[in-house]
């Protein structure tokens, strides 16, 4: 496991208003070989655990880097950066992560020879599903402390997304949440939804997301058939 | 207790497009007695649930009233119909309320004779911070299963609020949570904040929380001396 003693912070203020293309951002990812993972929820829902949790499993196999994005504060990169290469990005307010900031943070971490490329939005259920980050896939991380009722209230963020995780399995006993019901209300709005019920804490259920991981790769490299447009 | 059978749905479509001033709308509310509470949290911190365990709490005393928002779905209206007379605002994909739609949302509740009239705003703790719904208190709730590292990362939210209700206590044995570090987390960025650790659930603290109601709306009719600018 190497140790990154030091976080890169990149401002919103730094940005240089070079406009910036997902799709073109997506096309030069794929020619390095890098998966793209875009990561929404609420906040506190569990995507840096998600994303420790990747690493531990990854450790010494596959290679990753995140860019993590936030209102304020460096916590989330002080916590990963033990296990990843790692840019805070800080939005000054702005509830949802664009483009250009998620260039400049990839460019402070340059050069990168890595296979995944997760960036962590702010954590917001509403806005992140509006705005194109050059990802390859979207996840949403939904926990089972939020409630089984949450699909159906914020339909875009399951609409636009081509995964989801159920963060927080330790805490089923504990609170009144359904994963089936869960399941049935997201599919009912996006029904290819790949679905990864785990828990970041005990690692239950990490092995199959990072195998999906692994497999969505291949599949963007051509080993399989890429389907993403 | 009355039953109301009868959800009333006011979507943004509706709206006259009226500009709605906030300070007029606290004006009229302070004139008729009513303290006007307005809610924000991320989605599912239990917004509805500590409405549920006020209205239990205050049933056949305090008379209150909700106006609960959402993107999408009238879920929160359901659950909170046999309480009190409420009406379900959907934004249609926007990420928080806005004044006219608050207030085409009381009108369909007219005529309503209550003490408390609660605004529960989209699950979000980010966009809603920056709207000035006409409240006479902003009230963030923050879940223990949330973690404790989030007044910093979303200071705006906790920065405009006067209260901080942290929920669902009932989980602290099953969770990384220290309610002495978040309140100094968000004491930091908002000294004033009055702070009610509870559990919607359970409903221990309900009451130490609904004595705050009471004295609020006590103190804005002047009994106390209103502190409302």
């Amino acid at each position: 496991m190497a140790t990154f003693s030091k976080v890169v912070s990149v401002g919103r203020d730094v940005l240089d208003g070079a406009a910036a293309d997902a799709g073109d951002f997506r096309r030069r990812m794929q020619g390095r070989g890098i998966l793209v993972m875009h990561l929404i929820s609420s906040p506190g829902a569990g995507k840096t655990s998600l994303l420790e949790a990747t690493a531990r499993h990854f450790a010494g196999g596959a290679r990753m880097a995140v860019l993590v994005g936030d209102i304020a504060t460096t916590r989330d990169a002080q916590r990963l950066a033990p296990w990843a290469p790692v840019a805070q990005l800080t939005t000054g307010g702005a509830c949802h992560l664009e483009l250009p900031l998620v260039e400049r943070g990839l460019a402070q971490l340059e050069p990168l020879d890595v296979e995944f490329l997760f960036i962590e939005d702010v954590g917001n259920l509403v806005c992140p599903a509006s705005h194109n980050l050059g990802q390859h896939r979207r996840v949403i991380v939904l926990s089972t402390t939020e409630g089984d009722d949450k699909p159906g209230k914020y339909p875009k963020a399951f609409r636009t997304s081509e995964a989801l995780v159920i963060n927080k399995l330790d805490l089923l006993p504990h609170v009144p949440f359904s994963v089936e019901a869960a399941v049935e209300d997201a599919r009912r709005i996006q029904p290819a939804l790949e679905v990864f019920p785990l828990s970041a804490k005990t690692d239950e259920g990490i092995a199959a997301w990072c195998n999906y991981l692994t497999h969505e790769r291949a599949r963007l490299l051509g080993d399989i058939g890429c389907t993403t447009t």
